[in-house]
């Protein structure tokens, strides 16, 4: 590569999406790039030439470990939505004009579906108009909703988060032992798929009984059934934990906390959800006069880097440094997938694939998956998840917290 | 001592009580105590004489390790009142009878300022019937609201889970960088004191710009005055992050949480707190039509062993231990106290006090350790409570996860 390159973050942030700008960076440095460029606040800022030298923070070793061990968007994130290119190419060659004046020969996006669709857009412009830069999408969402790659990085260790934390609610929750139980109605960020709101069945083993339920927005919210339900565990158990995706809907469409009160929305269109919990919690309370606590994990899940998964940061960095290597080889348009080469030793791969097929698509858990009473995961979902979620990078400890880095 | 021993647990859980029955365990072997049992859901299952001998679970030191890395009641909690003297002596006789068809020589019950009341009652009716068993209190809490005590086992726990999650929280919610910020309220337990909230102080340092705000109970709560913070440090910041305890009430006495709902009560005739970030988040979106999260750390904060202070862990087994060697010397009626002899560097013994001085007293956070401007806590806060969140001890993890050792 005889450029410089620019790596950003966009969309929520992940506890592992600084693990991937550490990958861009290291491919980067072995190809011998110049300049490592990384955009503050995505292609927003980039918009306004707002970007920072990495050298400037990953020169040493330590740096990229402690970037590594950096929860939220190190560079900063966007939710920035590329507007069509007709009528709008003064946008489009902004964005190239900065490029050429920095000698920006290739630009990284670490993203989800809607971040996946700058990486689109950018490449058919270039396409379209012979600009010789290249764009290359990095996966990164704790949704784990992207098509074609095995898995995002991003959603082990918010996986791992979800099931340890979930560990020790359950424990929480069953030390009184009561006669009456307390019924706990954990909610689990995920829009329309239920990947996060899965793992919360990793947490049964041998040391725990697990979640007594688990509703993912992948079916109908049945609100009478679930109330049924609840009244059939509280009559035998002495602890209820019960998991719930904040994206369930009931039949006529409208998200479970949609109903009762009025939602706002951002600038994709998504709905800003919450308050699944509480509503499941107190319409129990009332009903049955038991003891309700309502939990959300909130941003938590996607910011525990001190619970991150190895095997999570890991590939986090490799399908960074990967996204750089393909580019060199001369790809564009494309995003790293990661490709499962086997569960028991679990291996995983990775290739360059068209960013067409997978900006805009989400995928959902398979049916399969999913149990035939619809409260809970098979061994099949098991299987896929549980090496995601192995490992621990233990956090460096300063004044007893773990130790962030951070742009000056 | 000839006799058996027996240790409970009693009240809310926390990330350390069970390192307090680990040590008790370890002090009774060393003394030769044949059996060494442990009651089953406190006080409550004692009556029902539904006990566990420890030498099943803890003979050999891993037991005691997988121990002290096991969140909540490894014994079961419970939240039973002894009721008064005249005209129950029937539930007094009982326990003793218990202990006698035991061999029980000790009773060691880890807990708060209720369950500290159950070791004072039982050792008054003990001194006032002649009855030779003798009584001790293990200190445990969160809130950390003991008095005599520097601090109770538990709190500095709770308080590394707080800070580290604000860590993240203030990351996650800075990521974004928009003109328009996004308000973070996050509710931390302590129904009166404020101990937990201020552990919110902690998170700053010199990679994190800390809280914008923090909000204790032992200030009155002015609403209009936090509406009009609120929308000052909008007007200047990219991210807002405010603590406020679940306790906070307003001038006329009502906890803010109650404002426009019912709220239950418990057996101790505790309100049941909750809903009061929820409450400023939606009052706040509503006059504003800022974007706002409300986020509670709810029980994750007493309950995330996975994040342990190595501090607590260690006094929270010394004071197990001590109480075990000072019923040895023939105490009753008295709470294990720690006693602080120095800040840098930090170090604290042990002592056992009377437990009349301690029992149904709550210690506040002092006045001089709350800024002037009641949002924030002291440098001689952070000097008291840095120590405290010192030091880690890894999880044992399997299958990705944290190990829990159960009951069979």
């Amino acid at each position: 590569m005889k450029g410089n390159i620019v790596v950003g973050q966009s969309g929520g942030p992940t506890a592992v999406i600084n693990s991937s700008v550490a990958g861009v960076y290291a491919a980067a440095k072995k190809l011998g790039v110049k300049k490592i460029y990384g955009m503050v606040h995505g292609i927003e800022g980039f918009l306004e030439d707002k970007m920072i030298d990495l050298g400037d923070y990953l020169d040493d070793e330590t740096g990229i470990e402690l970037l590594k061990r950096t929860p939220s968007a190190f560079l900063g994130s966007c939710r920035f939505k590329m507007p069509k290119i007709e009528g709008h190419e003064d946008v489009y060659e902004k964005i190239f004009e900065i490029m050429e004046k920095h000698d920006i020969e290739c630009l990284f996006y670490a993203g989800g579906n809607d971040s996946m669709d700058t990486v689109k857009m950018l490449s058919d412009y270039a396409a379209a108009h012979n600009k010789p830069q290249r764009f290359m999408g990095v996966p990164k969402t704790i949704d784990n909703d992207l098509p074609v790659t095995d898995h995002c990085p991003g959603y082990g260790s918010a996986a791992k988060y979800i099931a340890a934390s979930l560990k020790e609610i359950i424990r929480d929750n069953e030390s009184f032992g009561a006669k009456k139980p307390t019924i706990c109605i954990v909610e689990i960020m995920g829009r329309n798929a239920g990947w996060l709101t899965a793992a919360a069945a990793l947490a049964k083993g041998d040391d725990c009984s697990g979640c007594d339920a688990i509703y993912l927005p992948e079916r109908v919210f049945d609100i009478d059934k679930f109330m049924a339900d609840v009244k059939e565990l509280a009559a035998t158990k002495s602890s209820v934990v019960i998991a719930v995706s904040e994206g369930v809907k009931v039949a006529d469409g409208r998200y479970v906390c949609e109903i009762g009160r009025e939602v706002a929305v951002d600038a994709f269109g998504h709905k800003q959800m919450s308050g699944t919990a509480v509503m499941l919690a107190d319409k129990i309370a009332a009903e049955t006069g038991l003891k309700t606590r309502a939990i959300e994990f909130s941003t938590l899940q996607r910011a525990a880097t001190h619970l991150a998964s190895l095997t999570d940061i890991n590939e986090a960095f490799q399908v960074g440094y990967d996204a750089v290597m393909a580019a060199e080889e001369g790809k564009t348009g494309m995003m790293i997938t990661l490709d499962r080469n086997g569960d028991a030793p679990y291996q995983c791969g990775t290739s360059a694939y068209d960013i067409h097929a997978i900006a805009n698509v989400e995928r959902n858990v398979p049916d399969e998956w999913i149990t035939a009473d619809g409260k809970g995961l098979t061994d099949g979902y098991e299987k896929y998840a549980r090496p995601l979620i192995m490992g621990e990078l233990q956090p460096l400890f300063v004044n007893g917290l773990p130790r962030h880095l951070v742009r000056k």
